[in-house]
């Protein structure tokens, strides 16, 4: 399996480091590590198709900024020039046109190659193309850590309860606003809370991405597709943020004994982000950075999960959950052959 | 893929409801329904190898309290008859000898047949025993409603967190006693609480089995075998229930923001079914009769579970989940593959 991984910030390098660490499963697993022949990040890239040793990666962006030496004006030629199997897109999000992780995305998928992505912004706007493209060029196409970070929710629904038939999934799907809203339940106002939020590192200096519901909108987006096959797209969602939660609202909620959660909900009609009134004691009423989502099915009843949302490895750590699935699929496997 | 049912009372009924219910998804999945060849009682069988009729079985059990009109003594004189693929052993836990569970267990997996079980008895008793005996005679061997009910967790352990380093899993495994102790939390003593349990259902007349936390001790011996790898059996577990603890306790506890849950731990090291204290807020701080399970993983962090643990079609649900995954394994997939 030889990885090209676009994109080397947080996440990228996270999933260098994981790569590093999980050195042994790939050799117990499939009797052999996975090879890494291509690393480009916003400007540089560096390839060998012997290998590259990560830990040098790491250090040169640590010390330089830059993974490689040589410089490119066009990824998709980068691309062409190296023999990859699977393509690792962690580009930063572009919410607006998909950036230039739609356009990595697109050519790997075009030429045959399998992607994992946990990039919001080509799920949220060219979900079904995307699909669509994969499926016809017969390529494997994996993006776990899109929603909820490591906190297991797609390929839960798409694999385990295969058999149910799901009719809504609820869920906390921002950590930066459970942050502040379990802040505002402990007493402080709305801006206290989101200052310490953003000197904690949880939300940025321009926090609307996070407070006004637009990523938790996104991931609703990706969770209407993949999980109920919708073709939706971001302004298809009702979106209402956190920004106008008054103290006056946490306190009367807690007088009845709930709490206020911002709430992504996806159905067969429904579309919405807004904050909910959720009763103290229920799976969704949990405090602080985590992720949670309800998924409601048939049989089984209401499923809950929950976990780091964000994170360099917690994220990385669902790259990985897609690369095994996708090496278990296309019957990589060989070795000592550990599966229990 | 032809089955046989081995115990038709509450969860073999809901399996054969479960059934019923889901002949599209056999169909599109892999072509055709599956087909049910022998279903056993406690006294009664009824086999046909052209396959029986779900709906005519359930009627009759109902109408007379009997599967089928043939006698039997020896139950595995009865598998020896049938010619069939996959036994589902739903047959009354025996947590002390195992029971006809463990003989019928054991004789499936020895006759080269997969099984899937929600027995916690063969499990907390004899699990390496059987789990050798399957992998000798090249058979699936699937339990995941034997903890947690529909909450998916085994599964989950093995699959989709087979890239984690999993440290330990602690987790609310019995809903009866969480029934027990969210009721205490509004301030209901212990015996009104576990009154209203029996009432609704909940609890037994004899309510040692939950409240002493030997059921959630079973549930504890399944998860160090099956996920950690060990070698423990229901006397290795350290339990203490919940019927020593006062209102007091409980008041005491809320003072703090926090609530007493009855949690099973299992590690590396430790075996232990006790109460402890949890921060509101917590995913394990849940009220009602969920079960819920957080494992803690080195890369992903702290994963929480939560879902109904017990129910006729909920615990069937979990025996659908494995049987699905049994087929895909077995390649059974044909039709049209509509797995997305």
């Amino acid at each position: 399996m030889r990885i090209l991984i676009s994109g080397f910030g947080t996440v990228g390098q996270g999933f260098a480091d994981v790569l590093l660490k999980r050195s042994d499963l790939f050799r117990e697993r499939y009797g052999r590590e996975v090879s890494i022949v291509c690393v480009m990040d916003s400007t540089t890239y560096i390839a060998d198709q012997t290998g590259l040793r990560l830990g040098d990666l790491l250090e040169r962006k640590k010390v330089t900024g830059k993974v490689g030496n040589d410089k490119y004006s066009d990824s998709t030629e980068v691309i062409d020039s190296v023999d990859y199997d699977l393509m690792v897109e962690v580009s930063p999000t572009d919410i607006k046109t998909g950036g230039v992780g739609l356009k990595n995305i697109r050519h790997a998928l075009g030429s045959g190659k399998d992607v994992i992505t946990v990039n919001k912004g080509p799920l949220a706007l060219n979900f079904c193309e995307l699909v669509a493209l994969a499926k016809k060029n017969g390529c494997k196409f994996r993006f776990e850590g899109s929603v909820g970070g490591a906190m297991p929710i797609i390929n839960l629904c798409r694999e385990n309860l295969v058999g149910e038939r799901i009719s809504s999934i609820r869920g906390i799907l921002n950590g930066t606003c459970n942050f502040i809203l379990s802040k505002m339940d402990n007493g402080q106002p709305f801006e206290q809370a989101l200052k310490e939020a953003q000197q904690m590192g949880y939300a940025e200096t321009d926090p609307t991405n996070d407070v006004e519901g637009y990523d938790s909108a996104c991931k609703v987006v990706i969770l209407a597709n993949s999980i109920f096959g919708r073709n939706v797209r971001f302004s298809d969602v009702n979106i209402t943020g956190i920004t106008s939660i008054s103290s006056e609202a946490i306190s009367l909620a807690a007088s009845q004994n709930m709490v206020i959660r911002l709430i992504g909900e996806v159905s067969e009609d429904r579309l919405e982000v807004s904050p909910r009134l959720i009763s103290k004691g229920h799976p969704l009423s949990i405090g602080g950075t985590l992720n949670a989502a309800q998924i409601v099915t048939d049989l089984a009843g209401p499923i809950t999960v929950s976990g780091r949302g964000a994170g360099r490895i917690e994220t990385a750590s669902a790259i990985l959950s897609d690369l095994v699935s996708i090496m278990d699929d296309r019957k990589e496997r060989g070795g000592k052959c550990q599966k229990k």
